[in-house]
């Protein structure tokens, strides 16, 4: 049970099986460590270890219905930004909102007819008037809790990112997002498991180039 | 210039020469890397490299009138929390305010003559209601971009922490929080650097039990 971070720490192109999984160092409270911190730390310390060629962040999300999104739909990200970073001084704004392209990947998008769309990460599963504003700003269809901290890291140590995100909760619609969440979590992480492996497949043996 | 991040990636009591500075990496757009994830990123980095045996986090931080903080004052954090992680799940509510004591120096604060108080931590200089209502569920004196991230990971690694913070701006006053913040940073950082400096030479030679 995780919101919004279920696997967003463990799918790695490049694997190395004699290591212990990274994300056992966080490991505290009996609950998975979701949100931009530790999903930094996991993607720092992976990337030391694995050195990937690409990392693919995998997770549930929110979406909108303004935007056409449907429960289990799985999105591919185009851009990926911050909607909870506000820091109102000139360019310390731009740091805080990290909007980022993710990897391009049209071969990707195409032949497994993923949806494609813009998403934005903070570290609360409700939303904030102050961060809906945000969210709107970014123009993101999908919102998460990892997505811009995993390619804060990824673009720091020039490694290429993709964001698969399935949707269990619609954040604009009538349901609590918390109660909408945990009913469609373990139907949406079955979506997300077919998808990231159809992805995997695709992946496997290509050129980044070929993507 | 850095919104309350000010040094908050420096101070360490074990320091490697032969290293390049650790904070290095995280230069990107030309300010310094204020917030969370950078923080927990740069000790995670510094512990494994440096093997420390008690972490400082020093910078600037806002404070409240009500709290009877004045500008300049400095703060040794009692203890830590979020106030802009809200994860409406049981459990996972309390992992998202993350509260933590601080590494325990009552001879330290008596001696420096500092002021205590609780800590708050969240992404934006600014404070949205929800994240005024969490600073005043947490009983926060201070409010700073960094602490709880670095307790977090130093909580994790096993490794001492405490935490001094300087009041750059008043909350709860009348002044807009960057305007107040810029006006005042390079005077409270003087008054910040003086007291990390008394506290490094009151630390130095001790054992952490007589701190």
């Amino acid at each position: 049970m995780a919101p919004h971070g279920e696997g967003s720490e463990e799918a790695m192109v490049v694997q190395d099986e004699n290591r212990k999984p990274i994300s056992s160092i966080l490991i505290v409270i009996g609950v998975d460590s979701v949100g931009t911190i530790s999903a930094s730390l996991v993607t720092y310390a992976a990337i030391q270890a694995l050195q990937p060629d690409l990392i693919i962040n995998a997770g549930t999300a929110g979406s909108f219905k303004v935007k056409g999104a449907s429960i289990s739909d799985v999105f591919l990200a185009s851009d990926v930004a911050f909607h909870d970073r506000r820091i109102p001084i000139p360019v310390f704004d731009l740091y805080g909102v990290g909007s980022r392209q993710s990897f391009s990947t049209p071969n990707l998008l195409k032949e497994l007819n993923l949806k494609a769309g813009k998403l934005s990460t903070g570290d609360s599963l409700d939303m904030s008037p102050q961060e809906e504003a945000s969210i709107v700003a970014n123009d993101a269809t999908v919102k998460d809790m990892e997505g811009a901290a995993v390619a804060y890291v990824a673009d720091l140590l020039k490694v290429p990112a993709i964001f698969i995100k399935a949707v269990t909760d619609i954040v604009d619609g009538e349901k609590p997002t918390a109660e909408e969440f945990l009913q469609n979590l373990a139907a949406v992480t079955a979506a997300l498991d077919q998808a990231v492996t159809q992805v995997v497949d695709f992946i496997n043996g290509k050129c980044l180039s070929e993507l």
